[in-house]
């Protein structure tokens, strides 16, 4: 019975160990990276079905004390069945509410069960806002540590120590108790020796950051590396990666996010912060029993979760929601919409009272501009959108080809090495230039920033006629030469960040898109904004700018054009729409710049759409092979059910097993001959009259079971799936009853249903295999696998892409 | 063959005319309000079956013109099958897509088809931001003509002719162009003759007002009367009522909606103005064949034009959009959220460009407050919330109560005079109070209000301190007998609104519940936030004030107290969460309110739930019978698709057709002896094997266009559905091949499984109808209305109250 094709569209897994490996791109280290440690128990006679290696790992405890023990646990790597996780929490929660009518103890844990989801969420809110304050601080501070030291206290950063001091505000740069490395060393500050110093510091400290990251990565928690978008995405679509989630990899993620911010790699905490989230989430989950045992509610709680990391990344609790709804969750009712606010409002004002950036701001960019925009400078802002949707699919075709040439080529094999090249590239490249050797979330916030009558910045040294000044209202004025040397810095700046982000997302060291994105947008915005403002300013009598900017008005604010670029560039490389918008919007807090963000925006999606479909995450999880089966592009060929269920047209028949005619000896030559995750049960074989569906697990559970503790089953002994079992004749051995491990409402379709609509009931319902027929007779049986290997298919992608199940 | 209980199952409707005359308890006049005009035309030999009335009402226009005409529309009151229009739209699509390869004509037809989704969005916007200026403007000119006139032009409202005299605000009652009635009539304002006249004529426009409203919605558009979002939502889940988003309805609606508004009821216009903009989107979908004939792209556009009518009720673009998700809209798939977000965007700023309010703000009620609050002020908060629960709770119960009486009752009859009755009580109790007299969003807006130091409400009179005055913050302050006078006015107010509002909701005008829930809300919140402010004012050492509330500290804003009752109120009524929250924090801007707002919406959400589960809306279509699958509960109970399928255990068996071996005249005695919408097609009688499901429609149309154009097909001939036809003896006739209008791919489940997976597998997949089998035969069927009336009866409901089909 050689069924190849069937086999790899079965549930079991048949990818090899290497493969699984590979998950972006991380040689795993499982028995530090598994959240239930594995059991490894020898399981009967059976044990060798399950593939060994990882395949071994089951979280069956003991099969002998409960009625149908096993059942409702998966192996790693499995897709899971929403439609039976579904029931069973309806049942858990249908007894308890019978029960709850018993005592008052009853209805007392009837309340509490009703109210865990509340406070669980409570829980993640507080956690994940800590641990986000945390971050901001420790990531602060070390960055900091890179240029020098706090003689008051070596725990203060620059901000913090300057603070202490009573210097003005301007000249925050050069209170006494704040030394650079040279001026701790070799007693002063000046001179191109000073200047060697700190670069040379400026480099090791970057070095020793992204060393220390790669390494604890490498070693602890392969699975803290990069975004982790992509991975959870496919983890809230239905699909299993122990540890993935785990408490080694929370802490390993948070304390290597920090090192790795702090090195100056070109790369935000945004992404892994939603990461963060998630494993607390999933951590906390622990806690309560109701999402402990249950994938499907569990991932209910990772969807709030995720809100939550993107509510404190940006201290946008809505735009954090939306996020969720909109990129990462799979299955959102309306129920977790609500929950997701609160946990997302939670964490958010959580990372308030920590008030890591010392501002009393919910938001990580708070800007607030005077000026409305005109009608005309949404030519600009379109122009942006177009910059950032051309950006966007530049960056994620150069990124997947390059992380392609790393998962196929030696490259793979060094990363520490990898890290330390590009670390000591961007350290280099960005220490001359004062715009790259800020942070990136400071840069962001100076390109934000509309200049005030007292900015001391580079960015805001215009020339200043005090005649025309009207009480807060700055007109345009000429730039100075500052301004025009922030342009050259920023425009190099610009370059750099442009090229070396393309190598840095997907290094072995956490590392998220958003900040990296927003800042080429942001330059680019900005370099558009002070254009377009000297335009105005010295051509005020051109027909397009006469109507609306006459000379001393105040008309273009090139903060709001840097905004507006970075908006478009994050669009672009993400494809978020929505939540794009409103995190954009709950950092200006106005309804009025909502016009042109979504402007951009949509230039932006439809610009990089042109190029190509995908967005980042879609991108990575294609070439890593997630079993994910995208919500958002519809299935758009007209293929039929029966071009794609197994068996093919000439493979033997489908294997099945009756209903009241086979015996134990036969099934278990079926099981042991076959790697499937379960077999239909029909009427009789000629017949092919379906009757429910069995798997495998189960089988072997019960039959095993059966053999020791019930008397009279033997191998020739008959199964019997039916209530009535056919009378036998008196020397026969006894009848193996297994009615109750029959899933008798297997999902089915017909050969001719159209594959779109089998692809929207997968997607739907959450299935994990459906079954068709024709004319009423068992045919063949659809996966999961065999839906995203058809799509795979379809799109001119090589359906092998597609790993485990 | 008699099966009633089948028949009432089935697709066709079977109820009464009267029952459906009842929508909403309006007796319709079908010539106006349907937007497609009937054309009642003799459909050949069977428009006996269509059963009359309505539903003759059919679209079929020439059924000889295309291959399958008539196919893909719908009778009124009916389901649609959102599996078949969406494949129906993805045939359409794929089509356009390769033909686009084809010429550049074809490639431009492709991309103005892409766009037309977005360019229909942007007219949506623009005319319900139109139409919503002008209810505006208008409705304010009419509450105003009520106390007066303006002399320098009688169309300028009170405060626009204050705007021209040169008084300061503070004098705005008293601009002398502006004349009471008993100025003008008697010369003069004072005395008890001229309060008596001002009353007279106060009570007379509210009459003229409400009754020209009532005899509009009654003579030409009874489909204008009520909110409109309990119908709103049963058309989107996919029921079809013909005209109710059609342009008389538009037009009446529009109308009505000012008279009523003006009238001074107790209602708003908030839940209208989202009818009024799906009339829009209804009416504009017509401009495009992609939206035209597609029920469930037109849905989508709906979907987004609700979210564009709460946009612009509230200027609050992202709740709007939430609010269509979370409350209205039943398939809600990423494309739209993206392009509601869109049509909202315009809406709203097509709004403000139109300034209503004359403050150039996008919110109806822009507040802004200074002061945090404190935590332990979440104790009144949460006070509010219990307040809104309770009362949402009562409210509901009360009116649908009274509802009920109306309907069943010789109550029902006489709607101009129950409009009559209630607005002359509402008038004459309303004028002698100034917080009645005054239009109710007036005066939710003076009750939001923060108090400042140049305010001359009655509402701000507090006993001054200057000494104690810094700058712009205004220490808490002892209350003015004013304050105490208008504590009075406002709790007499609240009684009123409180009992006024049961007997207004549901009369034979439009009317909108949000602003008086809102009213409700804010009084309670303000009588709430004074007594604190006083408590803590002259109490301030009491040990729970001693922390944070010092003498001369401004701690209590009871305007927030007005708002987060508001809030609590609202959500008590409508069970609103999320959009709730989200439109309250967009009328303040500030993240800041959120958690005492989310406080109030969460208690008041709870407390109202445990004393009734359904919202207004939900319990409004319970009590009109409309079919709607509500998707927040879950169906917990534990019957299996046996216990819900036609037919029962001792009814006749199940009426199919066989693939093969029927002639015509065997199909057409079924079709004429039955009233099924459809039939399914099995091997044979004997095996039941089921081969597909053909439609009612479509049989009858088939049939007829053959006899009529086939030559040899007489009564005798076979109707064969397979694809190769068995030979026949050559004397017989000519067969019938249908297998083009036969459904080869009919969703099936097994009697097995249980109810809570169909209901799932209908509310996720959009089913008008599944088919039970067991062990691979056919055994029956269940259709959308089994389900409803099955979920009815395991709520202890009548399962005979689910009108249509």
């Amino acid at each position: 019975m050689d069924q190849k094709g069937y086999r790899r569209g079965s549930f079991q897994s048949a990818t090899s160990d290497e493969d699984m490996l590979e998950i972006a791109g991380a040689s795993m280290d499982f028995s530090m990276a598994d959240d239930d440690p594995p059991l490894d128990r020898e399981m009967g006679g059976f044990s060798s079905y399950n593939g060994g290696g990882m395949n071994g790992t089951s979280t069956m405890m003991d099969f002998l004390e409960e009625p149908l023990p096993g059942v409702g646990t998966y192996e790693d790597f499995n897709t899971i069945d929403w439609v039976r996780e579904k029931s069973r929490d309806r049942d858990r929660h249908r007894e308890i509410t019978n029960r709850s009518k018993e005592s008052t103890w009853a209805l007392l844990h009837s309340v509490s069960d009703a109210f865990s989801g509340w406070l669980l969420m409570l829980l993640i809110g507080l956690l994940a806002g800590s641990l986000a304050g945390l971050i901001d601080i420790s990531a602060h501070w070390m960055t900091d540590l890179k240029e020098g030291v706090c003689l008051a206290g070596f725990w203060f950063n620059h901000e913090h120590c300057c603070w202490k001091s009573n210097t003005t505000f301007t000249d925050r740069d050069k209170c006494p108790e704040w030394k650079s490395w040279s001026q701790l060393i070799l007693g002063h500050g000046e001179g191109a020796f000073a200047y060697i110093l700190n670069y040379l510091m400026y480099v090791i400290w970057a070095l020793m950051f992204s060393l220390l990251a790669v390494l604890l990565v490498k070693g602890f928690a392969p699975y803290a590396c990069g975004s982790g978008i992509p991975e959870i995405k496919t983890i809230l679509s239905g699909f299993i990666i122990r540890g993935y989630l785990g408490k080694w990899t929370l802490v390993i993620k948070t304390i290597t996010l920090v090192l790795a911010v702090s090195s100056g790699l070109s790369l935000g905490k945004e992404g892994p912060l939603v990461h963060v989230a998630c494993c607390c989430g999933n951590i906390l989950c622990h806690l309560f029993t109701k999402y402990r045992k249950n994938e499907a509610k569990r991932r209910e709680v990772l969807s709030a979760a995720a809100a939550a990391g993107v509510s404190v990344a940006f201290g946008a609790p809505i735009g954090g929601v939306l996020f969720s709804l909109e990129e990462v969750s799979y299955y959102f009712p309306l129920k977790t919409l609500w929950r997701s606010f609160f946990a997302a409002l939670v964490a958010a004002f959580t990372l308030r009272s920590i008030n890591p950036f010392g501002n009393s701001r919910l938001v990580l960019f708070y800007v607030e501009f005077h000026m409305p925009w005109h009608l005309l400078e949404l030519v600009p802002f379109i122009l942006l959108g177009i910059f950032g949707g051309l950006w966007g699919a530049f960056f994620i075709r150069s990124n997947i080809a390059w992380c392609r040439r790393r998962k196929t080529t030696h490259l793979g094999k060094y990363p520490v090495l990898e890290v330390f090249v590009v670390t000591a590239i961007t350290a280099i490249l960005a220490f001359p230039n004062e715009y790259t050797r800020m942070s990136t979330s400071e840069l962001i916030s100076e390109l934000f920033n509309d200049c005030g009558i007292l900015d001391s910045s580079k960015l805001c040294e215009y020339v200043n006629d005090f005649n025309s000044t009207k009480g807060d209202d700055l007109p345009d004025r000429a730039a100075g030469p500052g301004v025009y040397t922030a342009m050259w810095q920023l425009a190099l700046a610009l370059i750099m960040k442009v090229f070396i982000t393309i190598f840095t997302f997907g290094m072995k060291v956490p590392s998220g898109l958003f900040i990296p994105s927003m800042a080429v947008g942001a330059i680019a915005g900005r370099l558009l904004g002070v254009a377009v403002e000297q335009l105005a300013f010295y051509h005020h009598d051109w027909p397009i700018f006469s109507g609306w900017c006459s000379q001393g008005a105040d008309c273009i604010t090139p903060g709001l054009y840097a905004m507006v670029g970075a908006a478009a560039c994050l669009g672009g490389v993400t494809r978020m729409t929505v939540s794009l918008v409103v995190i954009m919007f709950e950092l200006t807090g106005g309804l009025e710049y909502i016009v042109p963000l979504m402007a951009a925006a949509m230039t932006s999606k439809w610009v990089a759409d042109a190029i190509g479909r995908e967005g980042i995450y879609d991108a990575h999880i294609r070439l890593n092979g997630y079993p994910f089966l995208e919500a958002k592009e519809e299935f758009s060929h007209k293929t039929r059910a029966m071009d794609v269920m197994r068996p093919r047209k000439n493979d033997p028949p489908l294997t099945v097993i009756t209903q009241d005619s086979m015996s134990v000896e036969d099934v278990e030559t079926i099981v042991s001959s076959t790697t499937y995750s379960g077999y239909p049960v029909v009427v009789s074989r000629t017949s092919q009259r379906l009757v429910g569906f069995v798997l495998r697990r189960d089988l072997i559970i019960s039959i095993e079971n059966a053999r020791k503790k019930q008397d009279g089953i033997v191998s020739t002994s008959v199964i019997c799936f039916t209530d009535y079992c056919p009378p036998l004749p008196p020397s026969s051995p006894s009848v193996l009853k297994l009615r109750s491990i029959l899933d008798l409402s297997p999902f089915t379709v017909t050969d001719e249903t159209p594959m779109e609509i089998v692809v929207d009931i997968f997607r739907k319902l959450g299935l994990r295999q459906c079954l068709v027929t024709h004319n009423g007779k068992l045919l063949g049986i659809i996966t999961k696998k065999d839906v995203l290997k058809h799509i795979a298919q379809m799109a001119n992608q090589d359906p092998d892409s597609i790993l485990f199940n």
